[in-house]
């Protein structure tokens, strides 16, 4: 059983209010955290849901707005505090690291780890981290400045070994790790028992996109087709979509749209300006288009 | 009535909990209002206490360590996107300005307001801010790189006049204002009527000082000899008296004895580190030699 999920930290836009923190999410998958977006607050919200720092090894920043990135000179100092030694990945656009080194070399001399930039291309879609459990690829966005969102794809899982099948067979053990990663097996006499006969297929690989902050862009639709969870902003409602249009932000009803033009199975909706005391009124547009959307909202978990 | 109040916004030491906040205060006194120090999260404290930004335009900074600046760059951004006009003057150790101003060219162009610094030499006592309803002093404090505390002394007020005093010896109302800033009034008949026998006395007064983050330092106590409200910072217990003088902080018994010391009316503390779930044991500790002393908390109002 895998455990795929998004953990919401923030989700308000540029200006702070009592509802909402700025931009941050946890994503969960087998024993290891990935954060997209570190807005001020977020070693808070950290705190207040109990997700452990330790486990944090990359954070992917989407822009170089200060409601996605202000929160990294404070959560790099606690990190510094808490005596983490593992290296710290941050992928972002190439200016990330001349907004970020000067500070670290102020405030954070001697860190017992080292923080590693990944300068990521936004204007591309490639893969831009790997490691055994999944893919991340950027996936470029319509913004005010340079601004990639982020593709994570769990890579495949091995299938499950048919126990009765196994003893039947008398497989040898040393023979087991191959079959279930896609092995036929031959007996001693020379029979072919197929993969398939001796194993349950795995669970398929799920993908979660994140996009934001970005202008209604249709382009990105083939990048995301058909993921288990996209989250898309929504900053703004189809009463203000002039104003989105000036901003390139969404309307809900454009997340929505996005969203149906990819079929994907769920969506979920954030970056919500502060003009709105009550984003039912955006669930609501989202969902003439895309029926069930998820609002997003501080502490919310959804499984991808 | 003079309304001179100090606002806690963030009591916690270096590392985020769930109870508090990093270090950021707020003095309000007459229509104005005055920050000292910004950590992270100072905004959103901010609006959770119904805070007015807008009349807000003197920060000062004791120390550039993380928990005391960080907040620095999200508030001024708001500020920006708030369509603020007037000045701001941020008052801190010289590297301020080499610290802020870089994060400022590359997030926040094209301000509507002017950013003044006021470079601090930290290791004086000295003027270092006045208007009309204040002076403001620096304390040098002793910590791990150039660090000042803050006096806020509140200037005199006009005297009441006895309106029935006023009446009777018929006062040309042009002579009131003067009257009320110390003058006698002389008669048609040349008789001096003294400014005292006119009026009463206005409130003393009042005076706050700010003393964090420092070790335990006695030179301190003839600046804020007798003040009406002292801030120290007691970051640690007695038990962790080691820690407090390898770290260059005080524990509680320490701010109560320079408050004693001091002759302070009322001591404050804060900065607690994160090692105590229940600040009650410091509070404890420094009633044993100052009586009364006010636990720290975020949210809490203290009358000067």
């Amino acid at each position: 059983m895998v455990d795929f999920k998004l953990h919401v930290l923030g989700c308000g836009s540029a200006l702070p209010t009592t509802r909402h923190f700025a931009t941050s999410q946890i994503i969960s998958l087998r024993d290891k955290l990935y954060m997209i977006d570190c807005g001020e607050g977020t070693q808070i919200q950290m705190r207040r849901m109990r997700i452990r720092f330790s486990r944090l090894n990359h954070i992917f920043i989407s822009h170089l707005h200060g409601d996605h990135c202000f929160g990294l000179p404070g959560l790099i100092s606690t990190f510094g505090m808490l005596g983490r030694r593992g290296d710290l990945f941050i992928h972002g656009p190439k200016e990330t690291e001349d907004y970020l080194q000067p500070i670290l070399s102020r405030f954070c001399k001697g860190l017992p780890f080292e923080v590693r930039f990944n300068p990521i291309d936004t204007y591309r879609h490639a893969l831009i981290m790997e490691d055994r459990s999944l893919n991340v690829y950027s996936i470029p966005l319509k913004h005010r400045l340079p601004a990639c969102g982020f593709l994570f794809e769990e890579k495949a899982t091995e299938a499950h070994l048919i126990r009765e099948m196994a003893d039947f067979y008398q497989i040898p053990v040393r023979l087991l790790q191959g079959i279930k990663q896609g092995d036929d097996y031959i007996t001693p006499e020379g029979e072919r028992i197929p993969h398939a006969r001796l194993t349950r297929p795995s669970e398929p690989p799920k993908r979660y996109a994140y996009c934001s902050d970005t202008s209604f862009s249709p382009s990105i639709v083939p990048l995301i087709k058909g993921v288990d969870l996209l989250y898309h902003e929504a900053t703004f409602s189809e009463a203000d979509a002039a104003r989105a249009r000036e901003t390139a932000h969404s309307t809900a009803a454009q997340a929505a749209e996005i969203a149906r033009q990819a079929a994907v199975k769920k969506l979920i909706i954030g970056h919500f300006s502060s003009r709105y005391e009550d984003e039912q009124l955006l669930k609501l547009e989202a969902d003439k288009i895309f029926p069930g959307t998820i609002l997003a909202g501080e502490g919310l978990v959804v499984t991808v």
